[in-house]
């Protein structure tokens, strides 16, 4: 099991690429051991890596090495994201892809090249550190494909299906081989929104793990309220959703991006949200880790990010720990002992895994209704109100659920059937104020 | 009088600023030096100085002041773009302007302040160094307001207008007690395109000289051939277009981009280019200097450049001097001796210089028609034909035409009426193929 944290710098936040503080990052990495946590996830800014599509900067790439070589020495695992891409409601997209050059990442045969290099690059530049634990391709770079985002990279699902598989698989052999994990990750739109390019079984299929990211700004923090179980289970629920669209019964998830927004709970709340939200999803069975987000809250210096975003470190601004810190770090302290990994049975200990599982309609190992899915809708509803009685029910697709044999390697005895009903409170865009800034424009 | 270059790196281009290899800038300067220049015009990248609205990234600023102090000790003065913003047909806007954070640089309250900030800060950060001369507000930034601008950003003249005071008047004093010049630049598009945000009035009359970007590449080339009369004296005649809309007679002229642009011309043409248009321009009683287009070729290492944009400079991707460095060296020998300036009439020394004025209708202070000064227009048209009987004429705007001290302070005995024609010639966008690719799309 992993526990870990989304690394957002104390100094400069992600513009400390642009000239590293190591004694504040390491200063950074000392008080993220102190919480006992094993591994970071981080985040280098693409234009820096790969100013030209044909020119990589070998300095951005040696700082990644030796931000990774620096957790390491205090004992942290790290996870790299590579295409950033897209942080905190900031696009961060290199010259050579806006603009006169406008192209689409996902579509441009030059393009996938270039960035199917980058990883290639980044990952050899941080191989010979042996804390260095995965790659993902980049942090939600499906947000650019959403019919929400202003400037749009739009790409069928079979053109992501292109773009994932050439950034991953040149790597793949070397990953497995040196114990690594290759990933992608995206944001809840994979699981929720009709059309979306990126898929579930993408998520589901693609990468070692499947990553879920969980922030209950989407609607459900403001339907259900946030201490609800809907709220506190809606990381658990996806960890479970996500399972439904596996070919591999024993796939791990990971919980790699869950927060306390404030935009949707008080600062009093958000302690309590994010104990029994690790909770929920630690004791999953296939639980691979969680990564809390973030490490850092962002300075009040800087200018014009989303409210929501200011807020959501575990330490604040002037270095303190806050009360989401302590609950984040005696949550991890509690669930180490609770449910320990199982050598025999392959699986984290849960007293709360169901053997009854739904069944979502699926076409193609895809779902027929994403929105039923989503906040209110009746995929939803239905796992959290089973969910309720005690047990978490899992959930399996249509088109395997008369598959005795993929079921009983699942555990699953009982079956329940789902009418897909669209939920009612799905709300696609992160930052509400934002998207509201666009639409008056 | 000043001749230089503009400087781009040898080593990486303008990325050299991600990690500045200051071996390789001292070697460039050293042979920009070589050719008897006295100053280079510098860029650094917006992105990179200011990566947050509220945040200047200290380092890239020193790096700014570096890279002058080095100039320094090769002998060279250095005047300082700041808002890069655009270079070489790519665009660096901050991911604070883009996007989610979508806003207009020109007419955003908070943007204008912060762009108003770095600019002081930049000149601060420099202005221990002797041999800073100036500073100019940024690289051809009307290129954002253009109709053709894949991107806009949309302004009226009064709001540009507004712009470049609010980034010009907070530095005017101490710059002026100092000796140093605060200018804009802008492409040709300011003197050819009707409705045009930034407008001649504004080029000639804000900033402390009017500077000039001349690029044959715009139709005249194509229209009259590039060793044609109208090719090699394009530059010139924008001196004197100039000059027409400024009520200072003494009004100083910069070109601070002239190129041999291979697009239009081939190798062999170039130095014969470089060598006619740069001793027209300096011929002018009133030209500041000359400041070629560019240094050093863009490595062919580097993807996606316009073809024309990789051999513009002094120099080859391999360091050697190439034939139009050769021509532009000697011709600024010569010109240096020709046309000295003269303490007593405190101008250039010129025997082509008219005392026949062409006089260009205005309103208000503005042209108006300016696709009768671009190729194939009325205004051109004549200023080319009396020109090509031996005196360049002057020009002078109707509504100053009558005033006789006006015309006796630039020397103006003959007015030559112009009856206004469009030109049929002009092509606004500085490279066709990038133009064709947007208008496939």
């Amino acid at each position: 099991m992993h526990y870990g944290v989304n690394y957002t710098p104390s100094h400069g936040w992600f513009f400390t690429w642009l000239n590293p503080d190591w004694a504040s990052v390491e200063k950074d990495f000392e008080q993220i051991v102190s919480l006992g946590l094993d591994h970071v996830r981080i985040f280098p800014l693409w234009p820096l890596l790969q100013p030209n599509r044909a020119y990589i900067n070998e300095k951005a790439v040696s700082d990644v090495a030796q931000m990774v070589h620096l957790a390491g020495l205090h004992g942290l695992n790290v996870y790299v994201d590579v295409i950033q891409g897209h942080l905190s409601s900031y696009d961060f997209v290199p010259t050579w892809l806006v603009s006169w050059h406008d192209t689409n990442m996902f579509t441009d045969e030059k393009a996938i090249q270039a960035q199917a290099h980058l990883v290639k690059t980044v990952y050899e530049a941080c191989e010979k550190e042996k804390n260095f634990s995965g790659l993902t391709l980049g942090n939600e770079c499906n947000q650019f494909t959403d019919i929400s985002h202003p400037h749009r990279h739009p790409a069928t699902a079979g053109q992501i299906q292109n773009w994932l598989e050439a950034l991953l698989s040149p790597m793949e052999k070397k990953a497995h081989e040196q114990g690594r994990i290759l990933v992608h990750s995206e944001n809840d739109a994979v699981w929720y929104e009709e059309n979306h390019a990126f898929t579930p079984r993408f998520a589901a299929q693609l990468g070692d793990v499947t990553t879920i990211h969980s922030w209950v700004f989407n609607g459900v923090a403001k339907k259900y309220g946030p201490l609800s179980f809907e709220s506190t289970k809606h990381a658990r629920y996806l960890m479970d959703l996500s399972l439904a669209y596996s070919d591999n019964p024993q796939r791990q998830v990971w919980l790699q991006e869950a927060g306390s927004p404030l935009n949707v709970m008080t600062a009093g709340q958000a302690p309590e949200f994010c104990s029994q939200t690790v909770r929920a999803a630690l004791s999953h069975p296939q639980a691979y880790g969680v990564t809390w987000w973030c490490s850092h809250d962002v300075s009040s210096q800087m200018a014009d990010f989303p409210n929501v975003e200011y807020s959501l470190g575990l330490f604040d601004e002037h270095g303190q720990l806050k009360e989401v810190g302590k609950a984040y770090r005696d949550t991890i302290a509690r669930c180490r002992d609770e449910f320990e990994y199982d050598e025999n049975s392959k699986q984290n200990h849960d007293d709360h895994h169901s053997t009854t599982a739904l069944v979502v309609p699926t076409r193609h190992g895809e779902p027929v209704m994403r929105a039923a899915q989503a906040a209110g809708g009746s995929v939803f509803t239905t796992w959290m109100n089973i969910a309720k009685q005690g047990e978490m029910p899992q959930i399996i697709s249509s088109e395997k659920a008369h598959d005795a044999r993929y079921c009983s390697s699942r555990g699953i005895h009982d079956l329940v059937e789902v009418q897909l009903e669209a939920g009612d409170a799905y709300e696609a865009v992160s930052d509400p104020s934002l998207a509201e800034k666009k639409s008056q424009q």
